[in-house]
């Protein structure tokens, strides 16, 4: 799946994912404040995604201003880091990208503002693509993991929770390139979409790339999973990640605890898949993420209908904790892990 | 909340569940096929409600004909008992009132037709009477359970999923019966309800009859259980369900077995709360139920809108098994059970 994120000549352009699966749209956005915005709004999501887009976002800003120096450059460019950081707060991909883009921001303060542009530019190409050969790498260590555990034989039947694809990513997916490479290896010939309340980008998202990839899949409720383990008919959990604690807890979208505890419940391995970008290790634990609270209208509206009385109160987190035992291994580029401390 | 299942003069009046929230309209039935097909459709749902509009369907059935004398009515209703049963194959209520029916029905060969319909009017009515008597006394039972486990100091929030109230049971209702009572004596003071995907009982349903009551509730996705339990902010789950066998495993909406199992994982107590008419002692366990699969659109539509590509394949059990180990106690109008021996 290609022009999910491009950049080109000072735009920034993405592909809307809240009109998927129903139109194929794009955003163009001129200002590092209108990408803030659409990481908000959910334009892109997916925690590699959205570290990827606040690189370009925060190129966007450097540009926005005839700056003399590196001096006013830099003091312009704080407010764009803080603008960036506050448009999500739980993916730690946001914080690692604008970090990365603040280092080559200030590598050099002697150079012209246009020679550090150029830099910036780079940097932010080279998140994106570096974070797109990652995945790849995933879905090949991934696969492997599974012929290991379930051997050559195939007909494996995976389930999977929100969409951490090519869509989350830039390219190629986490949780779904392990899928993709997997099935690619003859290993895999279904797969289970939680559709994901509230909004439902597994049946949206992850669906949709399922189908273009022509690899088969079901659609089910989030109160699903635990009947069709119980049956025996899934293999396997891989799902992706918003932030991986030092000590392996995992924040990932709302419903994968649920999912996690069920699969521990019934013996189902349950994998995480992420780029190491995706592990924070200034972060002990599940107490130390911040879980953000989305609008209620989220959940109180489908499609513009409410679905409950008037003056129902509802809660939105985005996301919930996964406890490190419920999980099985952590797919990186740099192998499959059974504890973070591997990584560091 | 009245007029749920209305009978009067050979009319059978079903408040039309499926336009809840939004209208409050009735259906008005003529015969027990058109019964049958309000049961199949959900103009009705809920183990006992679907007992009592059974009985009362069985009655229509009873007077269709200008039966010549107890032989030709018979086996008239011989027909009319397999569409009933055939309506929905979970909730045993269903066939426990038919047989009841049936029973009345053949108690005395030698009487007129028309004093047969007579009895068969009054067995319905005291089908229908009694179960809503049970529903009070579950309540109470309920609400000195949870007296007993949680002390009298109240504040408890309480978790429920899909409908087991008074539009699921006639009047009162089973798990929300509990709740209802829990509420009146100052034990709880908040309800979660889980939305309940794919038909969304509990934002519908559930949420319309807490805010008639005014008992404070939170509306949720079915994926958001886990959170709310691993912040401690649910003291205990309360689900109603279609069909207990003999070894205790519960038949109920499907994604009550996600909730259990978090609950069990969080050391949330989980009861069950039904009357003596859901136990089915003829059933060994979880692997006799069946297990009713219901259109593939009630998941792939929403408000009439695809949530998905086209072509999505999707599947629909409308019930899933939770396992007898996960269930604290079961909540009767005979007290609170442990083991379904104590009913026997």
């Amino acid at each position: 799946m290609e022009n999910i994120i491009n950049y080109k000549k000072g735009q920034l352009i993405l592909l809307d994912q809240r009109n998927l699966p129903y139109k194929i749209t794009y955003k163009k956005l001129l200002t590092a404040k209108a990408a803030a915005a659409a990481i908000g709004d959910m334009v892109v999501r997916g925690a590699p995604a959205i570290g990827i887009t606040a690189a370009y976002a925060y190129l966007l800003g450097s540009r926005e201003k005839d700056f003399k120096n590196y001096k006013t450059l830099e003091n312009y460019m704080k407010n764009v880091s803080e603008k960036l950081l506050a448009s999500r707060p739980t993916a730690v991909n946001l914080k690692w990208a604008v970090d990365l883009m603040e280092k080559t921001l200030r590598a050099d303060p002697e150079l012209l503002v246009d020679k550090i542009r150029d830099n910036l530019f780079e940097k932010a190409e080279s998140i994106k693509y570096s974070e797109i050969e990652a995945n790849k790498k995933i879905g090949q260590y991934g696969s492997s993991e599974l012929k290991k555990v379930f051997g050559e034989d195939g007909n494996l039947k995976i389930l999977t929770h929100c969409n951490a694809g090519a869509l989350a990513t830039g390219g190629w997916g986490t949780a779904l390139g392990v899928i993709r490479s997997g099935f690619k290896d003859g290993l895999i010939d279904e797969v289970y979409v939680d559709e994901t309340r509230p909004r439902m980008q597994g049946a949206r998202l992850t669906c949709f790339e399922l189908k273009e990839e022509n690899i088969p899949y079901t659609l089910i409720t989030d109160g699903m999973p635990a009947h069709f383990m119980s049956l025996g008919n899934i293999d396997a959990v891989i799902v992706g990640a918003d932030r991986i604690a030092l000590n392996g807890d995992t924040a990932n979208k709302i419903g994968t605890s649920m999912v996690a505890i069920a699969a521990n419940y019934y013996n189902v391995p349950f994998y995480v898949a992420a780029p190491v970008s995706t592990f924070d290790f200034n972060c002990p634990g599940r107490k130390d993420i911040a879980i953000e609270e989305r609008s209620h209208e989220e959940v109180l509206f489908i499609n513009k209908k409410q679905i409950s009385p008037e003056e129902t109160r509802t809660v939105n987190p985005a996301f919930d904790i996964t406890q490190k035992g419920l999980i099985k291994g952590y797919i990186t580029e740099k192998g499959v892990i059974r504890n973070t401390d591997e990584l560091q």
